[in-house]
């Protein structure tokens, strides 16, 4: 069976997910749709699939699932015209900034009995994937404690700052989701510090760029965040799970593994400097996991239940900072 | 000149710090006291000095310094008698568990003009020492994150954590130094989570055995620190600071650094597996540092002031859990 | 401008290739062809080109360009033919097992000034050309002593290694060449040792599977190689270079980067297990290279006389083992 | 029992050895000599022993074991005259630098059933001891490929290089003693390549400074030594061996163990820059591996005859760099 695809989104990202798709041998794009007809029309010209409006990818028949990689806020209506007119969803994290749109946005998919996965694509990066397997295995016994450092080269525009929800729903929401997925236990606590060290505009419209997280789950388990919007050595990511027998970590990637020795010491290179190159491998697996589940194969994870968490665990972390005091998420949820 | 010490104590770090006295060309050790005289004995063989009670040393013309390595509820009358008595003194941390009764020792410290110095060793670890030379150097910009992570090998005996005052007061501890020393700022804010994973005994005895903590500096420098009382691969002991133009980290130690690579992969040992064998170059290294400070070279830090700040955020850290909140240090000191 | 290309050999290594031209915006497959009509039908399909026979490709107007990946006692003869029919070609590795017949067959280019690459991919590994991009950047001084690291996972079929030419013709080229690429000067001398360690069934077949080689130019810059048949830790690629100024070298790769902490130490996975998912991207780029100089950018290199030199290397090594001696090269070339 | 010593030589290693002599409590340092008085007292002053001829310590009956730290050509005489003595003798490497001088002295050494240690140290680091302990627990199955790299950080003075019996003889016998410990079986063939990179001087002194080495033992198991007389960016000291089950090696050493990350990548501190730092643990562990031997409790190795075939192999490497070819150690013992 091949599944067959409409492209909603024609950009940066949605130019990722066109070569996931047509490289995967179980799926075709069939169309795509963008509000710059220029932007669709490229990816039409190299892959060979036609432009299409959202409402004749809405209406065909001869498609069979969507990727939605528009603008944030049309996110939420878009999964629900796609869900209602019986088209499986691959949606760009997030479903929308509010935790009630998307609230209500998960209720329609369940009473259609949709199917929705969301884009966290950082669980399917292969060394972060170890990570979980080797939890998975048992090799290092219950995870107790993990660590995550995230920090991006540099900070976005004040004008990308001010529509992105914040700091924790914009940057954090991928560690929130991270955690989870390595405590193997739901977060029952969230607590935050935050301040402005990079770029005082960054203050100015209300957000922060440099802030730690801790989470705990009903057990004790416990995971600290650490973000900065600024990295001078590059896309900084790295995660770490101590457990009762032992600990499992995923180091930083770099472009090219040489090292230089001089006398002013021993020199490896600057790490990946964007997302994109970081996380290539990551994009495509992804897709490939929503491909392969809807033929059948495994699931469509992680599912809108995970990015409403992600998002309720991102306003707990804004409420903490806020009442400078720790969160509970029976409080959010 | 020669500095001539007395030592007090002569258990285990009593002997650690006797090696470093006698170790040093600018010191001799000329007396030890210890409740059990064949321990006090003991070291006198070993380095030729004479066994003498604490009065006797307290009296003795032929002694300039001491150092302090009894039981900790010991440690703050002795420091005012000998301060009293117009000898320099080197003491164990903690000079007591009780803020009240740091700060009121301390009053008797500056009565008297005294010298006092308290053994933080880590600040001397030659790894921890290179990564703040680099912040002092300015390689890395204002520093903004700290990581620490601290994990012993194994829980010590309930009965030793019912002594302890604590796991923040105890092992933390070692860490809010730790990070006072690297974020070049004085923190006014703390929040901490707790956890009883490693020993169920650990949280009858009213303690925790996992736990997280979050700092922050007045400017906005924010520091976290994960602690576990148990790790199977060692005494986990790594630092890291982000700052504005770059990262420095001090890595994981071990006795031998080979590696085996095999079909299951390539393996280097596990770490050091004991605090002393870890710092054994900290310990002589602050002695010495003592030693230089009462020949007129340097500074007798980290100093009792120090001491009396390190408790202050433990004692923060212990509130922030009771109260599920972020806690001012304005409140506790 | 995009160059047409036609692949003969559709096995193994063509199906790489053929993924690699039609990966290139800047080339078209246009046929393939190969002995066995169900492998060339294969590549067909996935990629949407023709099946033709070799002589078809030979005499068809449309096609600019060729690959070579057919059986090696067929590259010479098919070298010629096709610079003869005035296309450019891509050969595997190596020309041909005889110095006699790969010099007759340059000679064949040189008169009809074709444009030959050959496959030494290695040289685009971009962990390694990135060693070579510090050379050239003058990083490390002048190179005076390389080290090159290269074993295989296991040994391949006896029935292999009897058409294979001999370890140093079949394995040991690639290093020959490597070497050569990082010395930045021609090799004078060669002195091989050689054993049987692995299988003794190689010993029967006349070869060896443990060997050691040593290079040196003319002004006395330095390389050692050390091959073996077996490594149980995965595919052992590793290159340094030591200069005047300093060392540059290149780690090995594995498929995921993670490591695992227990009482049993810190263990990361095995290396890849195969040089095609080691050296991936290199395949990519060297045909990538060769499209690009086919479009007027850069040049067509490793030439021919790249190829007829690493060969001439190998059979030097050959002579050194027989005679237990120093080859200077000027006894083979 | 106590083992009493004399230390004939207080320079630069004389020195080393008499702390480790003294550190050790199986040992007492009695007395010490050297042709300059002041050298002599500056020890006995430091560890509080007496300053005494050569010949009276020969003669005097309070003294069990000397250590030998004199000029290389003394050694021989001293060795055969402290045997006949009955005192057990520790002498740095080499014994000398005529082989037949050597083979003479052992045969002194073994009429008079004398006890004879030689200095070659670095079998007592820590890391490489772990790297042989490694292969006798059959971890890496059979040794098959050795690969050591000697870097020194620079050239000595070329009056010392005069002295010295050529590189291979002063620099590369300790490598040639670090592949027999590793090997696991005697060496039979040894092949060089040299030549003069690093300073002119050292070649109009008739010595190389930058060589490479191929050794071969009768099953063929192999190894290969690359040495510098250079190395910006310290002193270089990795062994790895392969096997047939795995491979194992040890790293480089440095002083501190940070890493700095900015724009310009990730940068560790250059390497010890002296062998008697990187070596420290090591000269103190090869002492007291002397001391305990006397004591009863395991080998006096390395032993005289190791001596003798470290410096056969270095001739052998002298003679094949002369004739241009593998030269078989029955040709030289």
């Amino acid at each position: 069976m091949t599944v067959k695809f409409g492209l909603l989104g024609a950009g940066r990202i949605g130019k990722v997910h066109a070569k996931a798709v047509t490289g995967d041998a179980g799926a075709q794009l069939v169309a795509v749709a963008d509000a710059f007809p220029a932007a669709a029309q490229a990816i039409a010209d190299q892959y060979g699939c036609e432009v299409r409006s959202i409402e004749a990818i809405l209406a065909a028949k001869d498609i069979d699932a969507v990727v939605i990689c528009t603008p944030t806020d049309t996110h939420a209506d878009l999964i629900e015209q796609f869900v209602k007119a019986g088209k499986a969803v691959f949606c760009e994290k997030p479903i929308d900034l509010s935790l009630a749109r998307v609230k209500a946005c998960l209720e329609v998919v369940r009473a259609n009995k949709g199917t929705l996965m969301v884009g966290f694509n950082r669980r399917f990066d292969p060394h972060f994937k170890a990570v979980r397997a080797e939890i998975d295995k048992g090799t290092i016994g219950t995870p107790e404690m993990v660590v995550i450092t995230s920090r991006d080269p540099g900070a976005p525009p004040v004008d990308y700052i001010k529509r992105s929800g914040g700091i924790f729903r914009d940057m954090t929401i991928h560690d929130f989701d991270m955690a989870r997925f390595l405590l193997g236990e739901e977060i029952t606590e969230v607590v935050a510090t935050a301040a402005v060290l990079v770029d005082p505009a960054i203050g100015k419209a209300g957000d922060f760029d440099s802030v730690q997280v801790m989470l705990k789950t009903k057990s004790g388990r416990q995971a600290m965040i650490s973000n900065s919007r600024r990295a001078t050595y590059g896309y900084d990511q790295r995660i770490e799970v101590h457990g009762s027998l032992g600990a499992v970590s995923a180091e930083n990637q770099r472009p090219v593994s040489i090292e230089v020795a001089t006398a002013a010491g021993y020199t490896r290179p600057p790490l990946h400097d964007f997302f994109m190159t970081r996380y290539t491998e990551a994009y495509a697996a992804e897709i490939a996991t929503f491909i392969a589940a809807l033929s059948g194969k495994g699931k469509a994870e992680p599912s809108g239940e995970d990015g409403l968490i992600a998002l309720a665990l991102a306003d707990a972390a804004v409420k903490s900072v806020a009442e400078g005091r720790v969160v509970k998420m029976s409080e959010i949820l």
